[in-house]
């Protein structure tokens, strides 16, 4: 059965009720079915909005992800972005362009990732839009929250700040280069980072924060862009998934490349000040691995050069 | 020039200074270029968010349209949403997708387009997203504010209501009409209710609203449908454009067809209560015509039958 078989407001119910299906939420005072839908934050909380593109051939091939993997993907990506403005999230719109014969199959795969993501991370699916296209794309727009005035934000880095970065980074890269091999399809999806957004907007000594979906150069590059500093890096430092280099070693593929420039490892990249709590302090808080992995300098200026001259610091 | 000429980062970089251009913005706490935007709204107020698209060859056609004007439209759709709940505009975010074959000159346009209905309604872009595709689409998710409880639904309407709607409907259709028949390009975009919307809010006896985005029929259905209501419409009350019936003639349309069904109005239906004030007094208040259309029956029941037998009522 074809999406063409159903008809916008069939669709349109069969993304209702699938939505229903999930029961009433927090913060949502009207869903779906409405010109528009209407949520609340609280007295002392701004608003974060965060809009997303996956595009079909571009950010996905259905030859090489699930449908349900690309529903997951699309919202992580979201919610990510809120995770590093520290926001909590209250909801989220879906603008679906599909061509007319695509399977309904496929369609209810993506919806199930989407609200099952949705589900983990509190965050209601709560409008949207449905039009016909060439191709498929989702455009999804999350709505968050976070204490009045305390939005993290990629403005806020400092000479000598100390850089970090929750998790590990590279993974994703690893399995897409292996479903891009036809070795295997893309399984994993990233959880992003939202309670450790939330802990970071309370932490005294806090900087500037990125969430990495460009790959940790190109962040960093954009974190520390506004305030026209350098930084340096400890390649060593940098946290990898378990066996990382050995399962790199074995399609040939070279894991510092894949840490530093894979992308859509959806970890949290911030800077610190020099006397803000340690990193085990910092993990305990966050709840999640953290690693500080440079220092945050002045580019160009030889201030943020590497400190060991073997070859294992970058500096930008 | 193209789009792939620029780049991702310098067609950023363009839209970036062209939206700040028109200077900050109350309510927008952090603009384009973050993860994420943050916005703020009032103590004792409820956000709204609406998500629409417009797709190439599916809701325009560069060959009937200027890029400006369709950057207007994608606009007016979701100011339109806003004020079919009585919100205020605070922000809107949007995706562009686009080949990269497609013209700067094109890109500028839409964008000039956006920016303008941006500016009239007080409603700053706020962020969104870029990506190539096969086709040009444009989502848009626009961010409104509205006093806590207030905002305006599609389920408001009880047995007995009268059916109001704002300005004038089919003018639209019949530009449209002309543009596909080569006659003319489309020139007029209809401004979205917001002053309306946001005085309706405030009015005691209100029912039920709804933009006119697909025809008078077919939302008044939307309208309706919740209730398991019918309606009692008269035809002649319908308001139009002025010498409507005239230039419809010119063209061999059925003025009545394009009243009803013609789409795309953008304005206000809605029912009042019996009591409520009349029409003279709610054009004033609202600040726009106000004609008064039919009544809010039971479907089927004949208790919202016609009146005079001639012919000028429709049955929901």
């Amino acid at each position: 059965m074809q999406l063409r078989d159903l008809g916008e407001f069939g669709l349109i119910d069969r993304i209702e009720r699938a939505a229903r299906r999930l029961g009433p939420s927090r913060g949502v005072v009207l869903g779906i079915g409405d010109d528009a839908a209407v949520l609340r934050v609280g007295p002392r909380e701004d608003l974060v909005v965060t809009t997303d593109a996956l595009v079909e051939d571009v950010h996905f091939r259905w030859s090489s992800e699930s449908p349900r993997i690309v529903g997951r993907r699309a919202l992580v990506a979201s919610l990510s972005d809120l995770a590093a403005m520290g926001a909590r999230p209250l909801g989220f719109t879906c603008a679906l362009v599909a061509p007319p014969a695509l399977s309904l199959r496929t369609l209810d795969g993506v919806l199930n990732g989407l609200l099952r993501e949705a589900q983990t991370h509190s965050c209601p699916l709560v409008g949207g839009n449905l039009s016909r296209g060439r191709e498929t794309s989702l455009t999804l727009t999350a709505i968050g929250a976070v204490g009045r005035g305390r939005a993290l934000t990629r403005s806020g880095a400092r000479f000598g700040d100390r850089i970090c970065v929750t998790g590990s980074l590279g993974g994703v890269a690893l399995d897409r280069a292996r479903a891009e091999r036809g070795l295997a399809r893309v399984r994993r999806v990233p959880s992003p980072r939202l309670g450790a957004g939330r802990a970071l907007t309370r932490l005294r000594g806090m900087g500037a924060c990125i969430d990495v979906s460009d790959g940790l150069e190109a962040d960093l590059q954009h974190l520390l862009g506004p305030s026209a500093m350098g930084a340096t890096l400890d390649l060593a430092a940098v946290p990898r998934p378990p066996r990382f280099a050995a399962r790199c070693a074995r399609l040939g593929l070279d894991p510092d490349r894949l840490a530093l420039a894979g992308g859509e490892d959806y970890e949290l990249l911030f800077t610190l000040r020099r006397w803000a709590p340690s990193v085990a302090v910092l993990s305990r808080r966050l709840g999640v691995p953290v690693a500080e992995i440079g220092r945050v300098g002045v580019a160009g200026s030889g201030r943020g050069r590497s400190r060991d001259g073997k070859g294992g610091w970058r500096h930008f």
